[in-house]
């Protein structure tokens, strides 16, 4: 919306400039993707990954990769673990949340079973295990374990902090970490880390990943209170009605008066929703200007990504990236 | 059973000799649980891993790092993280069963238990992971990263040979080395590898672990149609009831006249059982003489294992790792 003017999006530039390694990519992902004993496997994954979203976080790899000026051919094996790992991710979200679509498709786990997104979600993560340790790089195993780790950490806080109003902006956080930022920041470090650049490269590539995947979560969460239906693919109101506590609702507790208060533990906590309900919690956030100050938040988080990359030397990816963070928040600028 | 004249059965001679390593990996287990953002992983790990079986794959690489002279400290390390990806099979195999059960909308609280199963699952994947990064060894990476594709490959695999009759003892065999022997012939090679023994002893240690858990398996799908209810927990005919293809009706398929292919495509396939059918299975089963073909597959593989773990040097855990092969068929012997 805000940034149709830019003649290109910055993740198209990127696909466009990383047109060749991307490709690399896409070959190792169906070659890795295949199964000797399992014809069901690729048939449950190219679901997913051919049909494919804007392979963002493989990206991410591939250009800082290519930024801190890497010659060799492993970033396109971490660009397919990272894709793998987000990949698995998705069946497992799928499983838990028994949701019905995702990107206008239905989910794995309806066209197959429950069963087959559980286990070929494990078989991508070992597959994405197997691909890093062919870089033979142990900081780049140790990085990439620890993201496996926040993100199962994260989505198991979820669990608990989901419809539990005492859920505060510091556990918000944590778990946006656990769902997004921690694959684009660890996407971002390892590419650093196998061209060997200097340490404080390194921290701001993975500073420049954490903040940009923050943002584009808060974007998300906001969105779904104030988003156009036609451009995001969700009705207003979603989280709402699936009790999820995000940014918006949070500051609006913190903010509640006691009345406020029965009204979100009736909505979110006990899930008793009634007609009008919707509108009220809007007014609610409306009368406290949690969404200005969700907003707020998301640029912040966009200012910090920008201001990380840019300590890194001047580059046409460099530049691209910078594009990337201003992006993510152009539907709420 | 069969046994019950050995003063001391093998697995607890085993875990008196390890008791000081064995105490190291429960501290070392107790400690990477803990989840400092999300204490429900604790709450759910605990039942498994502290009530905890008899930890036979943490003490096989215990034992077999022993007897291979290693003196370091990572055999721990390396023992609690099989018997992590082991519980995390288990959570994952949890929440495959349930789903089974349940065709349609899961009711709030399995829906919660089954979002904990296979989340805290990923997590212990994660920390399983991150504990053999910490012994910086890229071979134990390679072959802990193979296992647990093959795992997974098992599962998936046994999705699609499960109810199919045209499953035959090969794709038993790889459905087996996924649900138990891969993590077995891990267990034992990592112990010879970061002990760094010669490869043929390395090799010698996969081949036993492999053989065992083959035998371990087998006897287990064998008890199904001829245990002692009381003895194994099992009543007769589960795997039947439960449509499974293992060996002894594997074995009866392919023998089958036309009237018997019949009989278990109804009752396997189409899984129309009626009064009478189990007895008329484990009629075919006698008649075709494959319970005792099965015994005779059981004492097979135990004394492959017997016979590779024998070429390793004298060794008084040799000799208990010895008598746990023959320990597994005891019980149908």
């Amino acid at each position: 919306m805000g940034l149709d003017h830019i003649a290109t999006k910055p993740h198209e530039a990127l696909a466009d400039h990383l047109s060749g390694k991307l490709g690399d990519v896409n070959t190792l992902i169906r070659e890795r993707m295949a199964s000797r004993h399992a014809p069901r496997i690729p048939e449950v994954t190219a679901h997913l990954v051919e049909a494919g979203g804007k392979r963002l976080r493989p990206m991410l790899t591939l250009a800082t990769a290519d930024l801190c000026g890497y010659g060799g051919a492993y970033d396109v094996h971490l660009a397919a673990t990272v894709e793998f790992i987000h990949t698995a991710t998705l069946l497992h979200d799928d499983v838990v949340d028994e949701s019905a679509q995702r990107r206008g498709r239905p989910t794995a786990n309806l066209l197959w079973d429950n069963k087959s997104s559980v286990l070929v979600g494990d078989y991508l993560f070992a597959r994405s295990f197997q691909l890093m340790v062919e870089t033979g790089s142990l900081r780049v195993l140790d990085i990439l374990s620890n993201a496996a780790a926040t993100i199962a950490e994260g989505e198991v806080l979820q669990l608990s902090a989901a419809r539990d109003l005492r859920t505060d902006e510091a556990i918000y956080l944590q778990v946006v970490r656990g769902k997004t930022a921690a694959l684009f920041s660890a996407a971002t470090e390892v590419g650093g880390v196998i061209a060997e650049v200097d340490e404080a490269h390194i921290k701001a590539l993975f500073d420049y990943g954490d903040a940009l995947g923050i943002a584009f979560q808060i974007v998300d969460d906001l969105l779904d209170y104030q988003g156009d239906a036609k451009a995001t693919g969700k009705n207003v109101g979603d989280d709402f009605r699936e009790r999820k506590l995000t940014l918006p609702v949070i500051k609006a507790v913190a903010a509640a008066s006691e009345t406020e208060r029965a009204f979100w533990e009736r909505t979110i906590e006990k899930g008793d929703q009634r007609d009008g309900d919707l509108e009220e919690a809007l007014r609610l956030l409306h009368h406290h200007g949690t969404l200005e100050a969700t907003r707020q938040d998301a640029l912040g988080w966009s200012g910090k990504a920008r201001d990380a990359i840019l300590t890194l030397p001047e580059h046409p990816v460099r530049d691209m990236l910078s594009d990337l963070a201003d992006y993510v928040v152009a539907r709420i600028n």
